[in-house]
Protein backbone atom coordinates (compact mmCIF):
# COMPACT_ATOMS: atom_id res chain seq x y z
CA UNK A 1 0.00 0.00 0.00
CA UNK A 2 1.25 3.58 -1.05
CA UNK A 3 -0.26 6.77 0.22
CA UNK A 4 0.58 9.84 -2.21
CA UNK A 5 0.40 13.58 -1.15
CA UNK A 6 0.54 16.47 -3.45
CA UNK A 7 2.50 19.67 -0.83
CA UNK A 8 0.27 22.62 0.20
CA UNK A 9 2.90 25.09 0.76
CA UNK A 10 6.71 25.79 0.45
CA UNK A 11 9.14 26.51 3.40
CA UNK A 12 10.87 30.04 2.73
CA UNK A 13 14.25 30.21 4.83
CA UNK A 14 17.43 31.21 5.20
CA UNK A 15 18.91 27.68 4.76
CA UNK A 16 20.38 26.56 2.10
CA UNK A 17 22.16 23.93 3.46
CA UNK A 18 21.80 21.12 6.11
CA UNK A 19 24.74 22.04 7.81
CA UNK A 20 23.41 25.46 8.90
CA UNK A 21 20.41 24.26 11.13
CA UNK A 22 21.04 23.63 14.85
CA UNK A 23 21.29 19.80 15.17
CA UNK A 24 20.02 17.11 17.72
CA UNK A 25 16.82 17.56 20.25
CA UNK A 26 18.01 20.20 22.05
CA UNK A 27 18.82 22.36 19.81
CA UNK A 28 17.26 25.69 19.78
CA UNK A 29 15.39 27.03 16.82
CA UNK A 30 14.50 30.46 16.35
CA UNK A 31 15.10 31.59 12.78
CA UNK A 32 12.31 32.93 11.17
CA UNK A 33 10.83 31.98 8.11
CA UNK A 34 7.47 32.01 5.88
CA UNK A 35 5.67 29.43 4.76
CA UNK A 36 3.95 29.89 1.67
CA UNK A 37 0.66 28.53 0.92
CA UNK A 38 -0.58 27.33 -2.02
CA UNK A 39 -3.11 30.01 -3.13
CA UNK A 40 -5.62 27.76 -3.99
CA UNK A 41 -5.89 26.73 -0.48
CA UNK A 42 -6.33 30.39 0.70
CA UNK A 43 -9.53 29.76 2.41
CA UNK A 44 -8.17 26.77 4.25
CA UNK A 45 -6.40 29.87 6.34
CA UNK A 46 -9.38 31.33 7.44
CA UNK A 47 -8.99 32.47 11.48
CA UNK A 48 -5.13 30.63 11.92
CA UNK A 49 -3.85 33.26 12.55
CA UNK A 50 -5.57 33.60 16.17
CA UNK A 51 -3.36 30.56 16.55
CA UNK A 52 0.23 31.67 18.55
CA UNK A 53 1.71 27.96 17.53
CA UNK A 54 1.45 25.70 14.44
CA UNK A 55 2.42 22.34 13.99
CA UNK A 56 4.02 22.06 10.35
CA UNK A 57 4.70 18.42 9.01
CA UNK A 58 6.91 18.53 5.87
CA UNK A 59 9.22 16.56 3.83
CA UNK A 60 12.73 15.96 4.11
CA UNK A 61 12.88 16.49 0.39
CA UNK A 62 16.76 16.15 -0.27
CA UNK A 63 17.12 12.89 2.21
CA UNK A 64 17.46 9.92 0.27
CA UNK A 65 18.98 7.33 3.05
CA UNK A 66 17.04 5.80 5.46
CA UNK A 67 18.66 3.64 8.16
CA UNK A 68 17.17 2.54 11.28
CA UNK A 69 19.77 3.09 13.57
CA UNK A 70 21.32 6.04 14.17
CA UNK A 71 23.57 8.06 17.03
CA UNK A 72 22.29 11.58 16.94
CA UNK A 73 24.67 14.75 17.32
CA UNK A 74 23.83 15.11 21.38
CA UNK A 75 24.85 11.59 22.57
CA UNK A 76 27.50 9.35 21.69
CA UNK A 77 25.43 6.27 21.76
CA UNK A 78 22.87 4.84 18.74
CA UNK A 79 19.27 4.66 18.72
CA UNK A 80 16.51 3.02 16.66
CA UNK A 81 15.87 6.06 13.97
CA UNK A 82 11.90 6.33 15.79
CA UNK A 83 13.32 7.06 18.57
CA UNK A 84 14.79 10.04 17.34
CA UNK A 85 13.88 12.90 14.56
CA UNK A 86 16.93 11.76 12.69
CA UNK A 87 15.95 12.39 9.01
CA UNK A 88 16.96 8.96 7.55
CA UNK A 89 13.77 7.43 9.05
CA UNK A 90 11.59 5.07 6.26
CA UNK A 91 9.00 7.72 5.93
CA UNK A 92 10.83 10.86 5.73
CA UNK A 93 8.62 13.47 7.27
CA UNK A 94 9.24 16.24 9.70
CA UNK A 95 7.61 17.51 12.55
CA UNK A 96 8.30 20.85 13.75
CA UNK A 97 6.44 23.33 15.83
CA UNK A 98 6.21 27.03 14.70
CA UNK A 99 4.82 30.31 16.51
CA UNK A 100 2.81 32.17 14.19
CA UNK A 101 3.88 35.81 13.96
CA UNK A 102 1.56 36.92 11.26
CA UNK A 103 -0.51 36.03 8.10
CA UNK A 104 -0.14 38.14 4.77
CA UNK A 105 -2.71 36.53 2.74
CA UNK A 106 -1.13 33.00 1.83
CA UNK A 107 2.34 34.06 3.57
CA UNK A 108 2.49 32.77 7.08
CA UNK A 109 5.30 34.40 9.02
CA UNK A 110 6.55 32.31 11.81
CA UNK A 111 9.37 31.97 14.23
CA UNK A 112 11.30 28.23 14.97
CA UNK A 113 11.86 27.05 11.49
CA UNK A 114 14.67 24.10 10.93
CA UNK A 115 13.52 23.26 7.50
CA UNK A 116 16.09 23.99 4.31
CA UNK A 117 14.85 26.66 2.00
CA UNK A 118 11.94 25.03 -0.48
CA UNK A 119 11.13 22.17 1.94
CA UNK A 120 7.51 21.07 0.81
CA UNK A 121 5.06 21.19 3.58
CA UNK A 122 1.99 18.38 3.48
CA UNK A 123 0.20 19.90 6.39
CA UNK A 124 -0.12 22.53 8.75
CA UNK A 125 -2.28 22.31 11.87
CA UNK A 126 -3.26 24.35 15.33
CA UNK A 127 -1.16 23.40 18.14
CA UNK A 128 -3.61 22.75 20.47
CA UNK A 129 -2.41 21.82 23.80
CA UNK A 130 0.71 20.04 25.85
CA UNK A 131 2.07 16.80 27.58
CA UNK A 132 1.69 18.14 31.21
CA UNK A 133 5.30 18.18 32.15
CA UNK A 134 5.27 16.46 35.36
CA UNK A 135 4.61 13.49 33.30
CA UNK A 136 6.80 13.64 29.97
CA UNK A 137 9.79 11.56 30.51
CA UNK A 138 12.49 11.49 27.49
CA UNK A 139 14.49 8.72 27.43
CA UNK A 140 17.82 8.13 26.47
CA UNK A 141 17.50 11.85 25.50
CA UNK A 142 17.27 12.91 29.55
CA UNK A 143 20.40 10.21 29.57
CA UNK A 144 22.64 11.92 27.25
CA UNK A 145 22.14 15.12 28.64
CA UNK A 146 22.33 13.98 32.29
CA UNK A 147 25.84 12.17 31.34
CA UNK A 148 27.04 15.76 29.47
CA UNK A 149 26.18 17.59 32.42
CA UNK A 150 27.60 14.79 35.03
CA UNK A 151 24.47 15.10 36.60
CA UNK A 152 23.01 11.34 37.91
CA UNK A 153 21.12 9.74 35.22
CA UNK A 154 17.20 10.16 35.25
CA UNK A 155 15.20 7.23 37.05
CA UNK A 156 14.11 4.39 34.07
CA UNK B 1 5.33 17.31 -7.47
CA UNK B 2 3.56 14.20 -5.71
CA UNK B 3 5.28 12.76 -2.46
CA UNK B 4 4.56 8.70 -1.99
CA UNK B 5 5.00 6.83 1.45
CA UNK B 6 4.21 3.05 2.16
CA UNK B 7 3.03 2.48 5.72
CA UNK B 8 5.25 1.76 8.60
CA UNK B 9 2.47 0.53 11.03
CA UNK B 10 -1.13 -0.11 11.40
CA UNK B 11 -3.42 1.28 14.28
CA UNK B 12 -5.01 -1.42 16.64
CA UNK B 13 -7.93 0.40 18.64
CA UNK B 14 -11.87 -0.42 19.43
CA UNK B 15 -12.88 2.04 16.89
CA UNK B 16 -14.79 0.27 14.46
CA UNK B 17 -16.25 3.36 12.74
CA UNK B 18 -15.71 7.19 13.70
CA UNK B 19 -18.82 7.76 15.21
CA UNK B 20 -17.75 6.07 18.46
CA UNK B 21 -14.61 8.61 18.23
CA UNK B 22 -14.72 11.72 20.77
CA UNK B 23 -14.60 14.50 18.24
CA UNK B 24 -13.33 18.29 18.18
CA UNK B 25 -10.17 19.72 19.90
CA UNK B 26 -11.54 19.71 23.76
CA UNK B 27 -11.97 15.85 23.44
CA UNK B 28 -10.50 13.67 25.46
CA UNK B 29 -9.15 10.76 24.46
CA UNK B 30 -8.61 7.70 27.25
CA UNK B 31 -8.68 4.68 24.92
CA UNK B 32 -6.18 2.13 25.09
CA UNK B 33 -4.80 0.41 21.77
CA UNK B 34 -1.47 -0.61 20.00
CA UNK B 35 0.41 0.27 17.36
CA UNK B 36 2.00 -2.83 15.15
CA UNK B 37 4.74 -1.90 13.59
CA UNK B 38 6.40 -3.73 10.51
CA UNK B 39 8.96 -6.49 11.94
CA UNK B 40 11.27 -5.59 9.22
CA UNK B 41 11.53 -2.50 10.88
CA UNK B 42 12.29 -3.87 14.53
CA UNK B 43 15.31 -2.61 14.87
CA UNK B 44 14.14 1.30 14.16
CA UNK B 45 12.20 0.72 17.67
CA UNK B 46 14.89 0.24 20.23
CA UNK B 47 14.67 3.03 22.83
CA UNK B 48 11.63 3.90 22.04
CA UNK B 49 10.46 2.47 25.53
CA UNK B 50 12.04 5.07 27.25
CA UNK B 51 9.58 8.08 26.11
CA UNK B 52 6.26 8.40 28.00
CA UNK B 53 4.52 9.93 24.66
CA UNK B 54 4.96 9.83 21.06
CA UNK B 55 3.62 11.54 18.29
CA UNK B 56 1.94 9.32 15.80
CA UNK B 57 1.24 10.42 12.15
CA UNK B 58 -1.24 8.65 10.64
CA UNK B 59 -3.52 8.63 7.47
CA UNK B 60 -7.38 9.56 7.67
CA UNK B 61 -7.50 6.38 5.08
CA UNK B 62 -11.42 6.47 4.58
CA UNK B 63 -11.84 9.74 4.40
CA UNK B 64 -11.87 11.18 0.80
CA UNK B 65 -13.53 14.29 0.71
CA UNK B 66 -11.93 17.59 0.90
CA UNK B 67 -13.37 21.12 2.61
CA UNK B 68 -11.71 24.43 2.98
CA UNK B 69 -13.85 25.46 5.31
CA UNK B 70 -15.23 23.57 8.22
CA UNK B 71 -17.64 24.09 10.97
CA UNK B 72 -15.96 22.39 14.03
CA UNK B 73 -18.09 19.67 16.44
CA UNK B 74 -17.56 22.60 19.27
CA UNK B 75 -18.43 25.88 17.84
CA UNK B 76 -20.85 26.77 15.38
CA UNK B 77 -19.06 29.07 13.18
CA UNK B 78 -17.04 27.97 10.37
CA UNK B 79 -13.10 28.10 10.10
CA UNK B 80 -10.36 27.63 7.48
CA UNK B 81 -9.48 23.54 7.36
CA UNK B 82 -6.06 24.45 8.14
CA UNK B 83 -7.10 26.08 11.35
CA UNK B 84 -8.77 23.07 12.76
CA UNK B 85 -8.22 19.24 13.00
CA UNK B 86 -10.79 18.24 10.67
CA UNK B 87 -10.10 15.14 8.75
CA UNK B 88 -11.53 16.75 5.37
CA UNK B 89 -8.00 18.42 5.09
CA UNK B 90 -6.19 18.56 1.76
CA UNK B 91 -3.91 16.17 2.38
CA UNK B 92 -5.94 13.93 5.37
CA UNK B 93 -2.99 12.98 7.37
CA UNK B 94 -3.69 13.02 11.25
CA UNK B 95 -1.45 13.78 14.27
CA UNK B 96 -2.29 12.01 18.04
CA UNK B 97 0.07 12.73 20.81
CA UNK B 98 -0.37 8.98 22.36
CA UNK B 99 1.10 7.85 25.99
CA UNK B 100 3.55 4.90 25.49
CA UNK B 101 2.32 2.48 27.84
CA UNK B 102 4.93 -0.22 27.25
CA UNK B 103 6.60 -2.37 24.26
CA UNK B 104 6.47 -6.00 22.88
CA UNK B 105 8.47 -6.45 19.97
CA UNK B 106 6.80 -4.31 17.51
CA UNK B 107 3.74 -3.84 19.42
CA UNK B 108 3.51 -0.64 21.23
CA UNK B 109 0.57 -0.41 23.71
CA UNK B 110 -0.31 3.14 23.82
CA UNK B 111 -3.09 5.49 25.58
CA UNK B 112 -4.79 8.41 23.96
CA UNK B 113 -6.22 6.63 20.38
CA UNK B 114 -8.48 8.29 18.22
CA UNK B 115 -7.62 6.38 15.36
CA UNK B 116 -10.21 3.47 13.16
CA UNK B 117 -8.76 0.34 13.67
CA UNK B 118 -6.71 -0.21 10.89
CA UNK B 119 -5.55 3.01 10.71
CA UNK B 120 -2.15 3.21 8.59
CA UNK B 121 0.73 5.18 10.58
CA UNK B 122 3.48 7.05 8.58
CA UNK B 123 5.92 7.85 11.29
CA UNK B 124 6.41 7.75 14.79
CA UNK B 125 8.64 10.65 16.66
CA UNK B 126 9.11 10.81 20.23
CA UNK B 127 7.27 13.75 22.14
CA UNK B 128 10.37 16.02 23.29
CA UNK B 129 9.07 19.41 24.57
CA UNK B 130 6.11 21.85 25.35
CA UNK B 131 5.16 24.74 23.81
CA UNK B 132 5.51 27.46 26.98
CA UNK B 133 1.48 27.76 28.71
CA UNK B 134 1.82 31.14 29.22
CA UNK B 135 2.38 31.61 25.35
CA UNK B 136 0.07 29.66 23.70
CA UNK B 137 -3.03 31.42 22.07
CA UNK B 138 -6.19 29.08 20.65
CA UNK B 139 -7.65 31.75 18.64
CA UNK B 140 -11.57 30.64 17.92
CA UNK B 141 -11.00 27.19 20.00
CA UNK B 142 -10.56 29.75 23.35
CA UNK B 143 -13.75 32.30 22.05
CA UNK B 144 -16.14 28.77 21.25
CA UNK B 145 -15.00 27.49 24.53
CA UNK B 146 -15.54 31.23 25.93
CA UNK B 147 -19.13 31.51 24.36
CA UNK B 148 -20.14 28.37 25.68
CA UNK B 149 -19.25 29.01 29.19
CA UNK B 150 -20.34 32.30 29.59
CA UNK B 151 -17.13 33.71 30.02
CA UNK B 152 -15.61 36.99 28.44
CA UNK B 153 -14.00 36.49 24.94
CA UNK B 154 -10.20 36.17 25.33
CA UNK B 155 -8.04 39.08 23.97
CA UNK B 156 -7.53 38.40 20.53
Amino acid sequence: MTVSFSPIATVRSGYRDTSEIPKGPGAEHHAEGVIEVREDLAEGLADIEGFSHLYVLWVFDRQKEVRLTVTPPNDDRPHGVLATRAPVRPNPIGLTVVELLGREGCRLHVRGVDMLDGTPVLDIKPYLSNVPAERLKRGWLDAAEARRAGRPLPEP
